[in-house]
């Protein structure tokens, strides 16, 4: 059996994207539903996506356990779980995280970029690593089973979350350092160490995660790949494409400044570069799957592995933690 | 002119307290209205306050500027200003700042114990100072007017903010470190930064922050308060008594734990001492401001000194920065 799951997305969703997906074949997309939500806001975006369930349900539906990616599968339609890239909706109180997981939350990040009240995002300065409420948080996320993502999360707490955490952490999206160096992507210790501890990284097609950026080749992503297995393993591997399809430039404005600042903050973009990025012709939106497939083969991986990557390994994940 | 201003109070407020607080000829109260309330509790307190004003008219009035100082030495009143111990009401939203600044809030701590979105709490293991959102909220509190309080901050971040703001910062309610060492108090190098900056400390009554606790000396906390003026200067020494009359021990659980743990945390108490803790019989409420004054003169301050330290500093902290 071979899956194929994107193990993160924040679309503009329309039956046009979710026909995409599904003609991607991808059982299981895990979509962002909070970037600097509170817990009422996340809950209208939940609505929304009753909507788009109860509309579009010869295509899609809510992902809940590793066996609605099996589900998915036999019945040719994509499972949405639910993540959160900040833990803005739990605001500052750790009952929250129950009643967030009972709304079908399976992931959350611990910080988007800056502080929270849980741990320090990879834009700070200086970072303290999780704190006295991450600590409690982090027991309770392993408790009630959702799992931490570090994605956004400066080098220190995400460790401090290997060591604190009962259960593997993942990065559903960002590339290693040693490939392009931006403050999103992760060092060869952190990545040893998430493998050690059976977490999952989720590869990125994001362009600024991306050596070259929108001009990246298939072929370096595929090095990059090659090398990331020779560092973690394989089994460790997955995609997280962050694809942001048909979002308005006034989105990532949003992601990158919420209501934090009074200033214009650029993110990994510039002030003569803000907008959302050009997605690479190889990666234009999910059917650039078969083109990692190719481009994973030409560098060497054999069938299992490539299929691994593509979605198995992110499967195997979910059956042991999202259950 | 001599004013008397205690510039921390979290009481149980009722009449009688109102009471004593104006026969100890108090011109100033600085009171706590959120600890770990958001922006929609921290309303619904004021509302609260409202109708204390509306039924206390001929004990007390809502403070704005250092003007409602002299107009309640005039009338015999007591001005209460407006202060929060943690930046929860403006929850993640920068926008607020002004906001509670137009709801006549004057004082803000950046953090309360814990890290908060903009910087960290005394009681965290690592202390990374102001965070990318805290700057940001330095600026717009320096703008509107909302003055920085690090009563319950860690020590690089305390120093951040002192760095960062343009307005002088204060520590409403503490006690130095060099007299008894525990986590609330503050170190001589934070003293000195302090007094260069023009900033404020308001000496404590809480028994934590006591040596000896509960059985803290008049005698010892005056001597303790000459050794601060040699450090910092008189000038820059007022009282914040941390007078927390009438509050059932519930309130001091709920000071400590708020939402952020499942956990039981002592604080700065214990599992078998864990209630608030009984006043030093020298100051059981307002009316010890008497037993200080005789205490402070005992230890070598002359009267302008002592006039000083009981109001005279803080009133002219207010009319230099709250106006």
């Amino acid at each position: 059996m071979s899956y194929r799951i994107d193990n993160l997305q924040y679309c503009n969703w329309s039956e046009n994207i979710f026909r995409i997906n599904n003609k991607a074949k991808l059982d299981a997309v895990h979509v962002t539903i909070a970037y600097h939500e509170d817990f009422d806001e996340v809950q209208n975006n939940i609505n929304q996506w009753q909507v788009y369930f109860n509309d579009f349900k010869d295509l899609i539906f809510h992902g809940k356990t590793y066996k609605d990616i099996e589900k998915a599968h036999k019945e040719n339609k994509t499972a949405i779980f639910f993540g959160f890239q900040n833990c803005s909706p739990i605001e500052d109180n750790i009952s929250l995280v129950e009643t967030v997981h009972n709304m079908g939350t399976v992931f959350m990040q611990l910080t988007y970029n800056n502080q929270s009240l849980l741990a320090t995002g990879c834009y700070e300065e200086n970072d303290s690593g999780v704190t006295r409420m991450g600590k409690e948080v982090i027991k309770e996320m392993n408790r009630v089973g959702i799992i931490i993502d570090m994605s956004h999360s400066a080098e220190k707490s995400t460790l401090d979350a290997m060591q604190i955490s009962e259960k593997p952490i993942v990065v559903t999206h960002a590339n290693p350092s040693f490939w392009h160096e931006v403050k999103r992507n992760k060092s060869e210790i952190l990545l040893k160490e998430l493998s050690q501890s059976k977490g999952m990284i989720g590869l990125s097609l994001y362009p600024h995660h991306l050596l070259n950026g929108s001009n990246c080749s298939l072929e370096s992503f595929c090095e990059m790949v090659a090398k990331t297995a020779e560092i973690m393993g394989t089994e460790c591997i997955g995609i997280g494409s962050d694809l942001c399809l048909g979002q308005p430039d006034t989105v990532v404005e949003w992601m990158r400044n919420g209501t934090w600042t009074k200033n214009r903050d650029y993110g990994e973009g510039s002030a003569d570069n803000a907008a959302f990025p050009r997605q690479p012709e190889w990666f234009k939106d999910a059917t650039g799957f078969n083109n990692l497939e190719d481009g994973l083969v030409n560098v060497g991986f054999n069938k299992e592995e490539v299929d691994g990557i593509l979605g198995n390994n992110w499967f195997n994940f979910y059956k042991e933690n999202i259950f």
